[in-house]
């Protein structure tokens, strides 16, 4: 019976793959994920089978990995980040009972939570939220409840899919609802093309935030009231005194 | 002028570090951590100098660093994880103020919400709050409103530091705070020594975890209204419907 890894490969290519990723790749006989992921990873598999699917064949692409898994073969099921966090381990875990004697393996990787914190300098170094605005498969009503909780509880905030090809506004309705809570001033981050060609990064307030354009390859950070900003950094201490 | 490369190494050794991580360890020409953690890796750099302070001495230690690199040598302060979450990237671009000159990279690294996370399944596959039960630089009260407001948007929670040599009834105090508003059935996890000599993990529910025992090397999470025991898993679906 074969063998099912749902691998993280963090934000860009090769560097950043842990050892484990690359040796689940290593051990594969064959690489499904979204397209621009696979691509990625192609220049180090040259001679690997690769098969992908769409954006939103997610099902699709975990039921064909299955298959094959339950063929005897070994697949990597590749998710850009980490394998967990709005990934593929979920969905190949829940089907995963259809198939059984398929073995699942997770192989954790670096998110754009801390991917993109890094780039901004160290805004999750206190307690934090992440929190996906995509509505796709989760009520705005959810969303925004948790958005004014986090608010409440003065956490840090990432938020992932701040906007899409569809929704224009997603950012600036969140903003909104932090902004009940949170001072306009709060320092915020946006990380853009993590890892990737184009990587870039922007510090405002959350003020400046509500208006600001953040796409689907952005990943925004809202400070606590702790959070500073520091020579182009942005800072969320862990409390030390100096 | 030199660099100070804070590196997230994630829960392990070797097999847990970023192909980014491993270069910019190549590239110092020190490396400075908590003996644990610098331990992992002397196998890697049998001959490259290394120094080391104890646990609590986290100031002394980004110094230490940043007045090497002033000195125009290159550092790698080196963190269990990620550099970003509860890390030293806060505290060494806090202090580089006082070192003007000296770059600070900070290189993400698997922090344990996502490596514990794989472990157990996909506990973090929807909206997350990571928590920190130490109460050495944080107001109890702070964390009981953290908790709070976690239980009251429904997020799942991954705790760091559930226990330490001197607080015994952490967990315990932290569960009763989330029973106000989560299910005693809410399905939990416990990871321990991830990635380490040891590693092993625990499906329990909420009522069972708050008698649980979780020390300091332990990372605890708590489901969402939604998290599902699936075949000795615990997964937070996405919501896609099958």
């Amino acid at each position: 019976m074969g063998k099912v890894y749902a691998v993280g490969i963090g934000p860009g290519g090769a560097e950043s793959l842990t050892g484990a990723a690359r040796a689940a790749l290593d051990a594969a006989d064959c690489i499904c994920g979204y397209t621009l992921y696979v691509e990625l990873l192609r220049p180090l598999y040259p001679d690997k089978e690769v098969f992908s699917t769409g954006m939103t064949g997610e099902i699709e692409r975990c039921r064909a990995c299955l298959k094959r898994a339950q063929a005897g073969r070994t697949v990597a099921l590749v998710c850009s980040g980490d394998a967990g966090v709005y990934g593929m381990a979920s969905p190949v875990l829940e089907l995963a009972e259809e198939y059984p004697g398929v073995e699942i393996v997770v192989v954790p990787g670096v998110t754009a939570a801390v991917s993109g914190a890094a780039l901004l300098g160290a805004p999750l170094g206190h307690d934090f939220c992440v929190i996906s605005l995509s509505d796709r498969l989760t009520d705005w009503n959810v969303i925004e409840t948790r958005l004014r909780c986090a608010a409440e509880g003065d956490f840090s905030v990432c938020l992932y899919n701040p906007a899409s090809r569809h929704r224009k506004d997603t950012l600036q309705r969140a903003c909104d609802v932090l902004l009940e809570r949170k001072s306009p001033e709060t320092v915020c981050g946006i990380a853009r093309n993590i890892g990737r060609e184009g990587e870039q990064i922007r510090i405002l307030t959350l003020k400046e935030l509500r208006d600001a354009e953040a796409d689907m390859f952005s990943t925004v950070f809202i400070g606590s009231s702790s959070t500073k900003r520091i020579g182009g950094r942005m800072v969320t201490p862990r409390g030390y005194k100096k």
